[in-house]
This record gives C-alpha cells, structure tokens and sequence, in this order.
C-alpha cells in the first residue's frame, strides 16, 4: 500500500514539522484548504479513527489539543477547527489515521461548518436504532 | 452563565441519549444537521479544546471512538465524521465542549467537507511562524 504519510515518518519524505514526539507528527499540509491547515497523524499505521486502538488514538488526541494551545498562546490565532473522517464512506480519501487542525482568528473568512441539509428522519426511530445498550 | 447542556447532565431537561458514563455523555441533536447526528460532552463544564485539562479531553475522545465503533459494527453505517470547534473564533455557538458525530453511508448525499476556499500564504513562513520549539 502507498502510504502518502508513512515515508514523512522515515525521512524519505520532506515534512514542513510543526511538532513531534515518539507517538506523534504535526505536520503543516503544502497545499493547505486554508492558511495554517495542519495534520496530526500517529506515527503507528492506523487507517482512521475505526481501526485505530484507544491508546493511539488518545495521545493523537492530545498532540491536537497540546498544537491547539500552542496556536493560540504563542502564534497569535484565537480558535482553532478540528476534524477527522473515519471511512471512506465519511469522504476520507488518505487511508492514513489524520487529524485536520485549522486555525483561526475572528474575521478570518473562513467558513468551517459544512453544508448540511437538516435532518429528515423520524428522532424518536433514530434514537431507538443509535443508542448504545446500558 | 446559561449553559443549554449541563442542564442535560442533571436531568432538569430531556435528552435522546445514545451512550453515557461516569464521565462522558453522548446525545442525538433534536435538530440535526444530518440523520443520527450526535454531540459528545465531557460532564465537567468546560469550554472547548483549548481550556479542557488533557484527561477530561482524551477521556472524551474515547468516547467518541467507542460511539463510533458502534455506528459501524452494530448499526449499518460505514464510517463517521467527527468535529469540534474551538473558540468563538472558529464558529463554536454552545460553550461547553461538544465534539460533533456524523454517521456516514456510501451514497447519503452529506457533505461534510466545509467550504474551504485554498491556502494562499508563503507556506515557509507560516512554517516558521507556526512550528513549536524542538
């Protein structure tokens, strides 16, 4: 498999590095969907958030929280958007576990709320067929 | 401060639970952006990312995973899309840390890529503005 991300972990692939430690890489994307736009991905081979175990996923987690505090204590930015797809269904198209980190500032013109339509379905049937069991 | 989720916490307002522990609760939005769309909230008030001490925050990642795990392995969806918003600035309007969960189908027709428009800054100097002391 050609992992567009795994050869920034070796070396064999330059990475403009925002941060990193054993468990993690920040990465600042080349061709970013705003200015700023980061990557935070595990350095162990998960395909997204589904596959990924609770350990790797939770250090992930706090490497996006430890760059989002770095964004707005030392660099200026007062929020910061963050998203990940799990699945190709969920339009993930990097089989690469990756955390998008967008920072902002207020009157940035960035829009980071997709368009969604509304919800449809009955909620009382959605409720029945998504909760978890007790 | 009148926050609309704690009051879910204690049981003074209704809530379409989905999952819940002693730290964590994860609801189905009344009105959601898309079919079985669900908040996850961590039941210490925090704000967001930013000021929510790492364990309430992986904590709540966790969460977040095993809700998405059980999505895909136990109620015929694909994948999932997860977000949240950090900070006024970045478009958060409830401020009590919620981590957004979409669930995902091939074909559903949900775009839940926002709008961005394309980076235009000199990507070496954000590099420089943005990395974190090694």
């Amino acid at each position: 498999m050609d992992c567009p991300f795994c050869p920034m972990l070796t070396g064999e692939k330059p990475v403009m590095k925002i941060y990193e430690d054993e468990h993690t890489l920040v990465f600042l994307a080349g061709h970013g969907f705003e200015d700023g736009h980061m990557m935070a991905i595990p350095k162990k081979h998960v395909e997204n958030v589904l596959d990924c175990d609770g350990e790797t996923f939770s250090r992930l987690m706090l490497t996006v929280k430890k760059v989002a505090n770095h964004l707005v204590n030392n660099c200026g930015y007062e929020g910061v958007n963050i998203f990940t797809a799990g699945g190709s269904a969920a339009q993930q198209t990097v089989m690469h576990l990756h955390v998008h980190i967008i920072p902002r500032k207020t009157g940035d013109g960035i829009n980071a709320w997709p368009p969604f339509r509304g919800a449809t379905a009955d909620t009382a049937q959605m409720h029945e067929k998504l909760k978890m069991p007790e």
